[in-house]
């Protein structure tokens, strides 16, 4: 019999925007009443997927060095003026409150239906926990909002560095106190597992075609030969013998 | 009526070692068998003791400059070799697997009795987590060993700085994201609810008159009016309003 490959995997690191909640339709959802209140005409949608756009390059100004280290609230606070701004709004007029409960709307995403499930069962073999470029405080609210059992949040923050570069991934590592060879990476982007991959994780992508909507043209694939390749987190759950 | 002081708390910051986990009982347990197969005459309670005894001296050097940040797994270690040579043990002679599973006690404590219970109330009006001393890992460790339902863990580790040194506590209001007066801190020590109060945290109180054993001396009673005082975490949860 060939020998388990996550047998001596003790931790799942996930991938959180996109491969566990669902953040198209959550913005779209919090942003109508604010656009129609402040009289923006775009499509909740299309507003959705225009702040989202921004959000590798304004994290690719960190990486770059360009600017110093900040935690992603404060890059989707800007982006989300940016856009307002595109769309005609004068930003000064909105009062700051509402800019800022705005911006929650990224600590308040719904899980995808099968998250919750897939995690609960996963909890029970592995340590479990966000490597995602969400700050911590936005990934703890997060995890109330939706009912995400983490044992622990790293990522992102932890290591002061965006992925994919490698220190986010090691920074979370020493974190959880494992070598990378002991986690997986849980990701719907082959660019994450990539990154993943060449630093010794073991990796698990999770199919999510309708993350940036009904015509999605990314990730739609594996493009490499992943650990595991499944479609949602209770499959994963399946992979791994979560019962 | 008076103002509710917690109103606006919206996370509650946990000190772990004494205050939600039992180490002495605990680490005297995992110590036994190990002292008796390395034939070291010492009661088990008396180690656990000496051990713990050298955690404060450990950080104070940290603390103090003396030496640059380590996690505490790594003094615990450096104790643990310390009190066997005491005992008359040649530490070299002991396999270094069976000393970082001695180690590993520390991840091992048994929650007190009312403390999952707790916790598990006041998670449900409350973002709850560990401000311990302890690592990130030992502290995910922990929460899976004993079922300690954390939202997120905090302290020293996020912050590279060790209580009762302002930075713990500021880091780890930092990591959650809310000022230090949205943030209670519970604690069985008075030691550490005077650092928090004097950086505006909430303070809570916790008697635990057998932390150090039947013949404890130390923090039985308040050395100061805290906001709540009383003796155990489900009284926490009854004076906060956690059913």
């Amino acid at each position: 019999m060939a020998e388990d490959p996550f047998d001596q995997v003790a931790f799942l690191g996930f991938d959180v925007f996109g491969t566990v909640v669902d953040w198209r339709s959550s913005v779209s959802r919090w942003a109508e009443p604010f656009l129609k209140r402040h009289g923006i005409r775009v499509d909740p949608h299309q507003f959705a997927d225009e702040w989202r756009a921004l959000y590798q390059p304004a994290m690719e100004r960190v990486r770059s060095g360009q600017r110093p280290w900040v935690k992603l609230d404060i890059l989707n606070r800007e982006n989300l003026e940016t856009v307002l701004s595109r769309h005609g709004a004068d930003v000064r007029q909105i009062p700051q409150a509402e800019l800022a409960e705005m911006n929650l709307a990224w600590e308040r995403l719904d899980p995808w239906p099968d998250s919750v499930a897939g995690l609960t069962r996963l909890k029970r073999r592995f340590a479990i926990g966000p490597i995602s470029n969400g700050h911590m405080a936005g990934m703890m609210n997060l995890a109330r909002f939706g009912g995400l059992p983490w044992d622990i949040i790293v990522g992102a923050e932890v290591a002061r560095s965006y992925k994919p570069q490698p220190e986010t991934y090691l920074g979370s590592a020493a974190a959880v106190g494992l070598p990378p060879e002991r986690i997986a990476m849980v990701a719907a982007h082959n660019e994450d597992l990539t990154a993943a991959r060449a630093l010794g994780f073991r990796t698990i992508f999770v199919r999510r075609p309708r993350e940036h909507g009904p015509d999605q043209t990314t990730d739609l694939e594996p493009r490499s030969r992943w650990d595991v390749i499944v479609g949602s987190l209770l499959e994963v759950a399946d992979a791994l013998g979560c019962v």
